[in-house]
């Protein structure tokens, strides 16, 4: 029997991120003491004014199919949300809700890109920027930002890889996983570069609201002239913990979010109304938000304390998101070898970064979405090992 | 600037039946009485059991990421119904649940097809298939039943459109928008033809517990050595009224269902903990499906009665789903021109069959997911204005 795949699709690499979460419930599920250190979710509940609101929603019967695009009221809120906090003014209309901020990028790199259209993403990145891009049918361009210079994004790193054919630049801010957020001169640099070369800016900012040390998020789209070129993507799932909700959203001028909608409509329906309802309520009550980024400040210096004291460990401060990125030089070994290592020795898991296509430096990727409790446990085995 | 998309998503046509119920929804909104019949969905709510062990599932905080494939205690279950109610031996590994049937239509035709691969669709059938078909790079081949022959299958029909490139054949049973359910015959024929020209089938059995009159389900899956051949698809949005919750799963051969894992981890991660323990605990209560196809049976037989009386349409008896399929004629009106003269003279809301693929004679489908008062007035409508 001829059982052959989409070339796109067999020739991805399984979310490295996922595979070891999964890998960590396994090996807890078989009773070993594992602290896991993978996971890219809150470790937080759900606030419960939005449960509460998502749980009313289930009462009321809004468990039916509504508008594809999103319920009006969170639309309209959403756009509010972006024009207060985010300065980009976006309508209702332009606004596209889906199913956790993934898909949303997904669809937005679908509908942009035809075969053969680069995308320019910058290293470190989020796991799925690459595959992404590979299953819509364009060519992922990677750029290396390094540590050396505080991971910059500066026009002498990225005109050498503009060319013709790029279409789009991948951007996350803050950046999952190095914990960098973008300045105000990196955007205007990439605003030029959009103007000049004609190309779009996806710009995921997912992690918006975990944001630490008083920093101001900045969204490229509010920049002038740059309404029409950036597609901004964000959700519920990291600043309300809400992933299992499954609400994140887009906002991009009309002629596109249409387009995107042509792709969305066939493909997924719609999400639910009540957890539409849930995330309403959830967008309310920015205290929550805050609680819990509070929380990750104090873990990021927490674990950036216990890990200056190990020579062999250089932890980065991040300026957001719940990571900690860090370098283990140990006997030469790769990433890879270094995350098997600590699994294996300290049993503590790790995501390692050449997951994130930092596939030449020793960087794993830390989650500070984990209680203090097990923080302090999973240091203080990493001390013992690479002491 | 050249905001161009990818041609596979420009081509698309909006989803009619998408487009009419919003347009409903909007009519309504305005305060227009109008009776929609468009709707793709039941009109009862979630039964109680299954939207209070959601709930729980919220209050107990399981709002997290979990398996991506599915929560393995969901998967054994669907593991188990389907080897006992439709005679499929799929392992919980071999079962991937995603966001709603639809989503895992696309996630296998996605991962299936090959750019130029052949998708045999018959007509009529669900408005997205051949989207989904071309958004996958794939090239839907349509093959006309007729009505005249009670849309049978044969092999007659089906073999001048089978190629070498003939990858798969999409199968609805039973199917929307006629209400037809396949026969055994049939199957044994689609079985044969698979062998014989080593395609594979994608079996859509969403409307499987809306089945009347003592009829027994088909799942072509279960025939010999079809194991490997079919990818079948089901969920709880039709069945179970949980449209809104996006629980869809489909089950295939461990090599199938892995590939498509790696197109779904890239695009969607998971669906949420508590909708898949509000699945669960809706498969352990099929007396509420039987409960709503009684409804919709009684309302197929009020609807067939009312439109009896009307001589210029003839509505078919359905054997399965919501739907009921009728032909038409007025003063040689086209499917599409019918439906806008009754949405104006009658302010009733019917999809027109070119949607479905009909493109030559005057059909509509007419949802029975409806309350029996309103088709009622409905019908009072529909024979004022075309006795």
């Amino acid at each position: 029997m001829s059982l052959t795949f989409n070339s796109r699709v067999c020739n991805l690499e399984a979310s490295a991120s996922i595979a070891l979460m999964e890998k960590a419930r396994q090996l807890k599920a078989q009773g070993v003491d594992v602290i896991s250190l993978a996971t890219g979710e809150p470790d937080f509940d759900t606030p419960e004014c939005a449960a509460e609101a998502g749980i009313a929603g289930i009462r009321d019967g809004k468990t039916h199919y509504v508008n594809g695009r999103g319920i009006p009221a969170l639309r309209e809120r959403l756009s509010r949300k972006l024009q207060e906090e985010n300065g980009l003014a976006y309508t209702p209309e332009e606004i596209l809700v889906t199913p956790g901020a993934k898909y949303a990028i997904f669809a937005t790199l679908f509908t942009l890109l035809s075969p053969g259209d680069e995308v320019i993403i910058l290293n470190p990145c989020w796991v799925s920027y690459g595959a992404m891009t590979e299953l819509a049918g364009g060519v992922p361009i990677y750029v290396n930002l390094s540590e050396e210079d505080g991971y910059a994004i500066t026009q002498e790193k990225l005109e050498p890889y503009i060319t013709e054919k790029t279409k789009l630049l991948l951007l996350n801010t803050p950046n999952n996983p190095t914990g960098r957020a973008l300045t105000q001169q990196e955007a205007e640099m990439l605003r030029t570069l959009a103007l000049e070369h004609d190309f779009y800016i996806l710009s995921d900012e997912i992690y918006e609201k975990v944001l630490f040390d008083g920093r101001r998020h900045i969204s490229i789209g509010a920049l002038p002239d740059m309404y029409d070129r950036v597609i901004t993507v964000n959700g519920l799932s990291k600043c309300a913990a809400m992933t299992g909700w499954r609400v994140g959203y887009l906002a991009a001028a009309r002629p596109i979010v249409d387009m995107i909608y042509m792709f969305y409509q066939h493909t997924l329906t719609c999400i639910g109304e009540f957890a539409q309802l849930a995330a309403l309520e959830a967008l309310e009550h920015p205290e929550e938000f805050d609680r819990m980024t509070e929380s990750y400040r104090i873990r990021r210096d927490l674990w950036q304390q216990r890990m200056s004291r190990i020579p062999a460990v250089r932890c980065l401060r991040a300026e957001g998101t719940f990571y900690g990125w860090m370098r283990i030089d140990k006997d030469g070994m790769s990433s890879g070898d270094i995350a098997a290592y600590l699994l294996e020795r300290a049993q503590v898991v790790l995501v390692p970064g050449n997951a994130y296509g930092e596939k030449e430096q020793p960087y794993v990727r830390v989650s500070l979405a984990t209680a203090a409790e097990d923080l302090v446990r999973a240091a203080d085995r990493l001390e013992a090992v690479l002491r």
